[in-house]
């Protein structure tokens, strides 16, 4: 789910050539975005401002502040937007392998130079509306990623009522302990290792429950 | 290891009649120390400010600036502080049982009102400081965990040559993210889960390696 975050292409702080699709008003926005990120991957949340951000993208500074009112607003705006693309899980036709893959975006994105996906989770801890946008985010790339569960339970890889949820958690919370909160330095096994410790425990029972309530 | 910050018992704000061992100097520290983790409790990183733990602690001010220097020092020193303890993890005579006791101390220490645990986290993402001490604390209290896997060794419960650290990272992990990071509602089972998952991968060898070089 490269992070939860923004998708890496959406991050490269203006990359070149880029189609905007829409009018005026979507070309605008996406020159915002860019230039938050771009930003924020420079400065950091200290040194994002509304006035550095409308100089980056070439728009009025009273268009930015009517729009987006504050940083909070930008950044949230920037975050939700991340959910407005095509993204899906990687399909590599066995659990321990989808889990791997998705593992390994996400340590690329945590470790990415620069930092735009670590510094949008710091800014969630900064800012209310931020905060509320990284979560929309996040429910909405684990809510994704389940297809992952449902496609090793098709295979036969899992029994049927398997808590994909906590599936994924298990197999993803490493990789964000040890870079976001533990900070210590990247581990490059440890994606797999993750991956592999979750199907592990997945193969052996760990996630099957109860039918869901509304699985009748 | 109590969210891997300070014990609860070091987070109340001015217990009574607490002692305090030491002279003058250890006094003010503890006094000092009292003040900034009330103040972060009630305020969080943006309303802590020197002043406002100088008048807490009844200390002069010219001396919490001298000593301490800026609120990243403050929080510094709280949090190396959290490692002069005896804190040991729990023993429960089974490595699950010891995974599952750990979660909760930690899920405890990540929902408590106030939300000091929670805070000095959030801080670390603000604070140089801060981020560098708590860094220290978590590497402390992992270390300390180990006794859980070489316990369980002993026990004949895992292989001899089982990666502790990785273990206890799989079994603490989701706690983390989902408190810390998602910031759900907190699940009462997730701490004998995620507990329970990483027992068994551990059980099914998810962590077993060679053995380390300077083990020969």
């Amino acid at each position: 789910m490269t992070a939860a975050a923004a998708r890496p292409e959406d991050t490269r702080p203006t990359p070149p050539a880029r189609r905007r699709p829409g009018g005026r008003t979507a070309r605008i926005r996406a020159q915002v975005h860019d230039a938050v990120l771009a930003e924020l991957g420079e400065h950091g949340y200290d040194g994002l401002t509304m006035d550095a951000v409308a100089i980056r993208a070439g728009v009025h500074r009273a268009t930015v502040y009517r729009r987006w009112g504050d940083v909070g607003g930008l950044l949230a705006d920037v975050l939700d937007a991340a959910s407005d693309d095509g993204w899906q899980p990687p399909d590599t036709a066995s659990l321990k392998g989808d889990l791997a893959a998705l593992n390994h975006e996400i340590q690329e994105a945590l470790t990415a130079q620069p930092p735009i996906v670590a510094a949008l989770i710091a800014a969630s801890f900064r800012s209310e509306k931020a905060d509320q946008a990284q979560q929309r985010l996040w429910e909405d790339r684990y809510a994704r990623c389940e297809v992952i569960v449902s496609r090793a339970i098709e295979r036969g890889e899992l029994p049927p009522h398997t808590d994909a949820r906590r599936l994924l958690i298990a197999a993803t919370a490493p990789v964000y302990h040890q870079l976001v909160l533990l900070r210590t330095a990247p581990d490059p096994r440890l994606p797999d290792h993750a991956a592999g410790t979750a199907a592990l425990a997945a193969f052996a029972g760990a996630f099957a429950g109860a039918p869901p309530d509304d699985d009748t």
